[in-house]
């Protein structure tokens, strides 16, 4: 059973072509005859946060340990969580400490922990990258690490393994990235002039102009009036600049807005307190309660922008980001110290749907990192309302288990068709198709559990299972 | 596999005799002999919101699209949440504006639009309907929309399918309806006077004079006070008025109260400060805090009366009602605009529970729709105090995977025997058989799973799948 | 099929050898080959409630009533909540009112009950207990009740059936008792001095001395400087008083400390405004909020002397204890009529974390009543912070149905190993095998489901399977 490499005899790594499929042999055929339908259908990616400079300079990716271990928050994290420091990760610092800088080292150190991985989604990810883009056919382990670090690197210096021809190796037939509206999108220009044909679009993530809480806030305000050409320093050139950077946007292909909040608050203030409030933000001296406010009020006016200009918005809601004040200082962001938080929606949401909620031209996409949410508030309110479509199952949650709870908290009050389908939401551009193997994988075990018991006819769950890989996303999206 | 019909080949529509049950074959065998010994049992519906002019009046019910579309609010939202108008379903409007009268019409669109309930249990009980009640036996969709509604119209117009036919065809033992105090319970006093068998009673729902945030509750309070012949302008009057309803509500057959509140705070105030309390309340100028306090005490008077007349108490909390100001002042109530939120019980129900908790003599079956308090908060609660008993899923999780989880989480606190067995709490009469039948079938598949995996024995599980498809409800509301 | 005994013929007790393994059959072959790696494996009990006069005496324990029925709060609930009143089931009164005296008699009113604790974990606990420990194969009703009372009393009288031998016999490698730090600690010094091979260790509880709401805390606190020798009339004596006691904990074997407090809430004061508030609570008229401040501070000085003395911090969060007061009046604590509550840990924790998160001497073991922390909160902080461990399923929870969902929610984000294995958590000795067979059957039920679905190779499951029954615990808790 073991595989002979250079230096002995290993354990093979099989990815099993029935994984995440039901054990009950009956519904197991079941799921096997459904995903066949959706296996190869292209990859629709609409939100995520690849980084479009790959696909404008197609340059080759450097080595494993910067491809796929130092910029992971998801191995990242684990790894810390067993006294494995973020430096000896290869994570640089901001205050000047020193960090492991060999990317053979930091594999090694990687590798030989792998066993803290089973059974969360990042092995997933990671042995389907290894296995079906690497070529690699045994286990990562200490002994193995030299072995994977040597055949990645290979892989990675040759043609076929960079952006774009993976881009299409992938069989990607859009993706989105993510930009703040200060980006000057020269990596989407350079992508859309030079005549390749894959299809990477940005999308409107306004935080940084908008939450008072985010690094550098009026200095972004400052340069956002500059990009945009307007006086953000009243409330009506504010709105104007989000108007301007939303078209150009729009313009470089982007047919979404994101936006990350502490909370799902919104409000509907009149039109001068609005501006009153605003005042107060530019003047840096604004309390919690008026950020809080100001965050939930601009949601508002970017559902009145959609309305106008057609962008879908997304609300990534609930995160409490940076929990730790020393690692924060030390190495900075998106260190795998975001933490869930409860998030409510039915209050927090009531402005926003009173003033603009039967609205036939906003389309508004709910995430959430509270999945008791999902059978109280989000499903419900999904259910009924024509402009709120419920997001994939997000980040902690985009795993096997958490997307099969998703459809079974969600379908019987929401259907699959509020639902907008799958996002990768991923920066691991590697990973886009194990990610979305899992998520095809895991809603044709959850249509061929309907089956077996009756609650869908299989032709019923074929045409659910296309929808959800692929058409779903497509339409919400606007793609 | 396709059925000829008028107008071609259709798909079949099956109701599998396995529908619901386990796909493991043997765990599927064990559900099936479990569902044999209660699939006949009478059915007990001992809380609802069927009309009882339909039984006082028995006359035929008018076409399909009035009995199955225009008054179901799951209907209603899941359409509205896919830009189809709750107008152009039909359903008429408070401001004048314009809504659809042609039912034929209203039941084509709502055909073609079938799909969408795909895995919800609207599906389930409407296909059951379709099947068992009409005799149909092809898919609904745009294709079959008007043989449905011939068919349906057809059959409506028998006497087979009148209000006591259907009663009786269903196998009913007895079924609760549920009125407000100021309701003179004129049908149920014809149905008892004729000398018809069936065996249909009241429910003592207090809110339009409990709730001051009831529409038109200073109104309701002054009926009140004539109805009951009483003085509501004093607190002692105004709990008088309530007795004397109560015990009108009893002799009318009346077994239960029921009280849908916004959360579930109890309060138990001084007789001093309950009354001046009142006098607020009833000067139209209370607060939020003052009703929110009021309706705590007022469950705590019900609670004293319910000692004193032998009344099972039922709370159903936690739903924020009428979420869209638009709707409710366009369409009214019940449009599918009702949102759970979350709620807690364990320090609500404490002044309850510090002055009632250990009588005997007390009933409360408690209701949620936040289902993160089965495990924390109610399965604790209610397999502690006597008084305490669970009530089943309830609203939207009157579902299959509803149930489910209900059992999986409330069964290894609470056990089986501090629940109350199954409520359909339905308007849409058609479909009791439906739910009655899923609850049974989502029962039996509990059970037979804890019997293949040996934690119960299967003659235990027998006699349990009877107590919960009949005994316990009967037990429980004192039926 | 039924079983001959003196007065007739009675239903088997049978334990299945497969009892809580997945029916599919396929899965279940895994399942139990992943048992048979474990289950004679020795017995970590990490943290319980045992006496330990019982491992000091050695003496036999009385009749069944007060060995299995009287000391469980489990069963006393359950029956309560059937309006089975505690003293009936001879619970000692505190106000002098009567309670039943015959053992006979409050077993027999326990066994003609029985059927009320059908798919809870007690019956499993009791059925394996009555099966494997007392060799009994009836199954337990009213008609078998004097058969149970007379065999298990024989038992209890003859040698092999004393602490000491049953200790021996549960092939327990070691157990932890709980005590506060006024115990003098006789009996462990006991068992330590007499030769017995037997490891009863302590761990240090301060709540008494902690939580300014437990019983007596002001006179505890008087008690507390005595028996330390410090001067606690001061915020420093207090803290070493602290010290002083943590260190004989130690002395006599403590590898941990263990708080129970109804919040998570943690707090890091300046020392001048520790010592102020101190000074607040001594005064005996804090108010609440200074209360739980104080709580707060306390488990952060708890973290500091933790880094210092090594000792493994375990925190039991969330119950709202004593909900009745009657019955406290009455009775006292521990009756059943603890109710979880919703527990937040993102923000509560954040002080402590913020000072000490990131030390490698820190470990410190998150307990929860409220699962919907699991995937939200707790594994999140625990899959990223070295110095957090998340505790196995408690309580309610610590059942077949409450472990499966804590792997399930759980592993995906924390791995596993960043969890401690499992607890027994009981007052229960002859329940503790039971328990440890619950846990262990339903890890492999759950691994084997993995294994199944093709998500980890059966070795990895395997060797996942040893360490959470036996080696994550002992690892975790320095034993």
């Amino acid at each position: 059973m073991l595989k002979r490499l250079t230096g002995g005899l290993f354990k093979p790594m099989l990815l099993n072509e029935d994984r995440l499929f039901p054990a009950d042999p009956g519904t197991r055929t079941i799921a096997r005859r459904l995903f066949a339908e959706v296996e190869r259908l292209p990859l629709i990616c609409p939100h995520g946060h690849t980084d479009p400079a790959w696909f404008a300079g197609n340059q080759a990716f450097p080595d494993p340990a910067q491809l796929l271990v130092i910029p992971d928050h998801y191995v990242l994290r684990m790894l810390n969580a067993q006294n494995i420091g973020l430096n000896e990760l290869g994570v640089s610092t901001k205050d000047g400490s020193p960090f492991a800088k060999d990317a053979r080292e930091v594999w090694r150190l990687f590798a030989s922990n792998y066993h803290l991985f089973r059974a969360t989604p990042t092995r997933l990810w990671l042995d389907h990258t290894f296995q079906t883009l690497f070529g690699l056919d045994v286990r990562l382990d200490a002994a193995t690490a030299d072995h994977y670090f040597d055949s990645i690197s290979e892989k990675l210096s040759s043609p076929a393994f960079r952006p774009r021809a993976l881009y299409e190796r992938f069989n990607i037939e859009v993706i989105t990235t993510t930009e703040g509206p200060n980006d000057p999108l020269s990596h989407h220009k350079t992508i859309r002039e030079d005549g390749w044909k894959g299809r990477v679009i940005t999308a409107y993530r306004p935080d940084p102009v908008v939450d008072p809480d985010f690094e550098g806030f009026l200095d972004n305000l400052k340069a956002f009036g500059e990009i945009a050409g307007e006086d953000i320093t009243s409330w009506q050139g504010y709105l104007a600049a989000h108007r301007a950077r939303r078209a150009f946007f729009a313009d470089m292909g982007a047919t979404s807005t994101d936006h990350g909040h502490p909370t799902a608050q919104t409000a509907d203030l009149p039109s001068q307190e609005a501006s009153d409030l605003y005042q107060r933000i530019l003047s840096g001296k604004a309390g919690d309660a008026d950020k809080e406010l100001f965050r939930g009020q601009m949601l508002t006016e970017m559902a009145a922008m959609s309305i106008d200009d057609g962008l879908v918005m997304q609300l990534h809601a609930g995160s409490s980001r940076n929990h730790n004040a020393q690692i924060f200082e030390r190495f900075g962001r998106d260190m795998g110290f975001d933490i869930p938080q409860p998030t409510g929606y039915v209050d927090a949401l009531k402005p926003l749907l009173n003033r603009f909620g039967n609205d036939p031209k906003l389309r508004l996409v709910l995430f959430t990192l509270d999945e008791t949410a999902y059978s109280r508030e989000l499903a419900p309110l999904a259910g009924v309302y024509a402009c709120l479509k419920l997001g994939p199952a997000w980040w902690f949650f985009d795993s096997p288990a958490g997307m099969m709870r998703y459809r079974e908290i969600v379908t019987e009050t929401a259907g699959f068709y509020n639902t907008v389908g799958f996002n990768d939401d991923t920066r691991a551009f590697p990973s886009i198709p194990a990610r979305h193997d899992v998520a095809r994988r895991v809603d044709c075990a959850f249509l061929a559990r309907q089956v077996a018991e009756h609650l869908l006819e299989e032709d019923e769950a074929r045409e659910i299972a296309v929808d959800l890989a692929y058409g779903l996303a497509k339409k919400a999206y606007n793609l």
